[in-house]
């Protein structure tokens, strides 16, 4: 039998995205559905829409990985899984296993149709829901592939074996990412002030300008009253410690550039920081008015902690003029010869060793 | 660019197979192909056979594991690859995951042909040759799905978390694998004495009687002088010792039967084990009438070691007839709680650790 | 408060020793005696007796290694507790930390009084019991000292960071250990054939002949009946596989030679190997005979697995002649460069290992 | 032959302690002698003095724990070893196993005169200095005892299960420990705020106020500059965190209260955050003050983030006093039911965890 997605109540969907589901509209990494259903197969019907870079997927099926495959361009059935016991319900979760391009103007996967030869049944929610919210390393960047790799592409990222899902798994939770590899909190890494993840956080997927995504709902409010989570974590400022390194950038349109300033003796210029502080304040600020009662956790140091006293003094300031008790700093592990993954970011074992101290530090915030 | 893999001679080929490469056929697990290939894509076309179990594929870049998918009936093309640094060469490793499937006629992956934009070069072989032979523990059945899986489906077979793959990993060797899920050295689990691994050692896939597997070389002699293994891996046994817990095994077509037994008082009858411990001694001759210099290690114990005695005997036995100094025998870490994985048959983790110990004992045997 | 140990029968002593307990002497690694008592403070009145090899001793409280020190010569006080919370009952656990030195004539602890504020109460048996017969392994040697160390002195042994220690608390054990190291099954490491446990099997301490040690009862029968083990866990036969190795051993007295000898092409010689299998199986039967119902597992391989052969042809030899379901035979760790401890020997993270498989194996056969 | 240790200049002095070496006496924990000698023997003749509180010693040779005894009352000679390869020198390591007991008047262990047939040779310094500077948790308080232990006495502290002795081993360093159980940055764990490290710093053991310690150098200044660590560790703040809980403390003498307060709604009071955030200043002052050239690393965590934000805020106001590059904030795994220790302290895991961040980040912070 073959059903379109929109009809199937019970489907559960996970990340951001609108209420379309005629079809089903993925653009964040570890976004995708997850259902209940009985019967010996299960197939999906996919849409793959990309300039440059095709998107993976993974899936789970009873909460163990199954498959991961990359999409290529194109509309098509996939088999999930078949020959299996037609009787028993199976828990599967379809992941897309890499975060929005947003360099590409039109990049994501759409879920069309099932088909299946057994019943649905609903998708309770998790008792915890958890945000997270970073750069590369949320976006699981550098997970798959050897030590030598340094192709920026799809392959090499991954949902599933990042801190985020792992986290969530050890603590039972529904989850979203919001992420970009790259991205900073005040500016990119290149010093782009407009790759900066707090100027689009209230939107579905803001970045994503062209007319199609526009079409698709990219550009709407993000609902937050229907999804409010317990825990926000915050991993950002990684790229902005970069920012100081590299020349000034340029907006090819205006021709204005922005740069953050080392002094000349090597340390960091005051002011540049203080415009990073203010930002810290600003987007716990945002956080807050988006999430009212949400514990939020900011998380650094995977990829070296110098940049640690910016974000630090931030959150200072904001506790000071909020009186915000639910503001948390943690250090997660940094990544080292043992444990570094493909491009220089943190490989599986940095990513696990993030969530045992990150799933230990949410439960205790949690009793 | 389009050529035929029979067209391009620095493609390697692994596992049993026959001479054809046009197409070349895949029958066993960790079977398949391997290239360095300069480019920025490869794509692989794929033709697909089968009666009711899908085959799944799995492969790794420069030694990661990358993607894995079932694969569904027909003749396609699969990109393996698209985006990378053009300049670099990558060492590329297509892996059959799964055995054949001896109750199907037209069980097989083919490989017709590759697309790319680079250059081939040669694949040198590994220092070291390791066969591996054995039932559903060397087939990495168990080693995907949630521990409550029980359905016998290719989807929780894999050879990439097996312990050859890791063992052959750890030596730097190459490897292949003759193994049959629920088959002994003697009878199978369930008493069927045709199920005996030694009775095909000698052909290149003989329990495959299909017409159209004939015609594609299962039923040719194996060519053993164009691939000596240095170390062959024995882990025959525990079917043998499920059967003596069985009930008799009745012939379809001849109304023969055959059964090991149990004596009143609960322990192995005899007479039949002294059949099983005669078994180890002809295989045994066998192995070393085709492979004069290899060493051979029997291993033994993941799911249990009680029936560890009639295989110590046969191997004594052996010995003495032989006075043979180049067979071993080891255990292998047991499967519990810990380290179970789908099945009820081994793990991840008890994969690991097998390999730990089987690699440090072979490594200590050859210098 | 002073009391004589003989008076005090709430104390539990560990570990084969004659009746007397006016003094308790001490022969055996391990050996030693545990109580349970309240009050502030506990005082141990020792008299330390031998030629050149100061004992050393460990003590627990509370199941938690606590002290480890060595005994010079003479009569004195210890304090094991001051200062503790007089109302808790403390379990108070003192250990010999070394073997009995078989080159020493006069080589013991020995434990006349108590010194205590408290109330002494029973120690409960463990449900099971464990007697651990084996070498230098078993004897602890190596488990203590860097890795450099080559002294043949008890500063090296440890009865706690052993192998028998550690498998008998993950079992909630108690246990005896009979150990020598450099000795064998059939003769000692350089052929000594008066070496050889089984001969001293069935005394108290039979090898110490000394005129004082046979007055404290070194030469009297063990009694068997009053400690009977559930498991008797057997580590032999590495002694005997170098003797192959080494030069001929010559009585000092008579004159009289022995030697295991290997053949011309490296391999044993057959008629030697039968005696050492001859061996294995009277072993078993002198077992059997004072142990009716233990289960006996014969370990090896903690260093090498070289001499498993002839282990497993005597196993299989007394099995087929008596027809006993309770000996099994088990691989151990071997030891390697990343758990080898002082003198070449297994270190603590190779008996940790032991251990592990070992308590695995006994626990699933104690079902 | 004996001889005073004043008389042995080989012999390298650890810790704070004064110039007077007849005797030498030891204060800190981990502070001890350290030699290299030669012969078969080594003999240490102690004097141990104290009101209530046994102390402990631990012992290394080449690097290894080789033992750990309780030192009652008195002078007396202690064998470390004997019958050792007589022409080998012998790395031997003294250390005291617990911290100076601020209750006591006359507490320490003095070292008279060693006792040896062999030849001294100098120690030479560790190419790294670390100081440590902490409460209970950098004493090793919890180090020793099974989980429920609950008495405040010696036997359940360590140095050498400490992450301060971990930490120096990994990094190939000799080390000093400041540190006392229950004392603050600016009061105690009970608020009295004369248990606080700062106000000791600058003299060898300045809260030892009974006479004939001071006789022994106590209330002098410590000679900074005769050893210059490379880096200090402050491990501070945690008995700051728990004076919020606990009533006031009362001056004895004075009369005179002091306590930190919390609000109504539970958080820190202000004010009081302030005095503590000002003592991190101060301390962080008078720690450059006595070592211009020390990487300064402030440990946090172990027992509860909780207090964090003052002590990082207090960071970050002394670094925009002083422009101080060289100062940085660490956090330290948390104990939970897998690492805790006895006394519901971290235990040897948790410790081993620290030691293993710590000393990474050292490392990448000295290159």
């Amino acid at each position: 039998m073959e059903n379109l997605i929109s009809n199937i109540k019970e489907v559960k969907v996970h990340g951001r995205t609108s209420d379309n589901r005629a079809p089903l509209t993925l653009f964040w990494t570890a976004s995708g559905f997850e259902c209940n259903v009985s019967g010996s197969q299960l197939w999906v019907e996919v849409e793959v829409n990309y300039t440059n870079f095709e998107p993976w997927f993974s899936y789970t099926i009873n909460g163990d990985w199954i498959g991961r495959q990359m999409l290529t361009k194109g509309r098509y059935w996939i088999c999930l899984f078949r020959g299996m016991n037609p009787e028993k319900i199976k828990n599967v979760h379809f992941y897309k296993d890499v975060q929005p391009l947003g360099g590409e103007e039109n990049s994501w996967i759409q879920i069309h149709s099932l088909r299946y030869d057994g019943v649905f049944f609903q998708v309770e929610d998790k008792p915890l829901k958890i945000e997270f919210i970073g750069d590369s390393i949320t976006s699981g960047e550098g997970l798959f592939g050897a030590r030598q790799e340094e192709d920026w592409i799809p392959m090499f990222f991954s949902a599933l074996r990042d801190y985020s899902y792992l986290t969530a798994k050890k603590l039972n939770a529904d989850y979203r990412v919001f992420s970009q590899s790259g991205w900073g909190l005040y500016n990119s890494w290149d010093n782009n002030p407009n790759a900066a993840i707090p100027k689009y956080y209230k939107e579905i997927c803001g970045f994503m300008t062209g007319k199609e995504a526009i079409a698709l709902g990219a550009q709407e409010q993000n609902d937050f009253l229907a999804w409010q989570p317990d825990v926000i974590v915050v991993n950002l400022g990684t790229n902005d410690m970069c920012s100081f390194e590299q020349p000034e950038w340029k907006n090819p349109q205006t021709g204005e550039t922005h740069k953050m300033h080392k002094n000349a003796d090597g340390t960091y210029c005051k002011e540049d920081v203080a415009l990073f502080e203010k930002a810290v304040v600003d987007f716990l600020c945002l956080l807050r008015e988006c999430n009212p009662k949400a514990k939020i956790i900011w998380c650094f140091g995977m990829l070296s902690l110098d940049f640690q006293m910016p974000i630090v003094n931030g959150i200072s300031n904001y506790q000071d003029i909020k009186n915000d008790q639910n503001v948390f700093y943690l250090q997660l592990p940094e990544t080292n010869d043992n444990n570094v993954g493909s491009r220089q970011h943190p490989g599986p074992i940095c990513h696990a060793q993030a969530a045992d101290v990150l799933s230990a530090f949410i439960s205790s915030h949690l009793n």
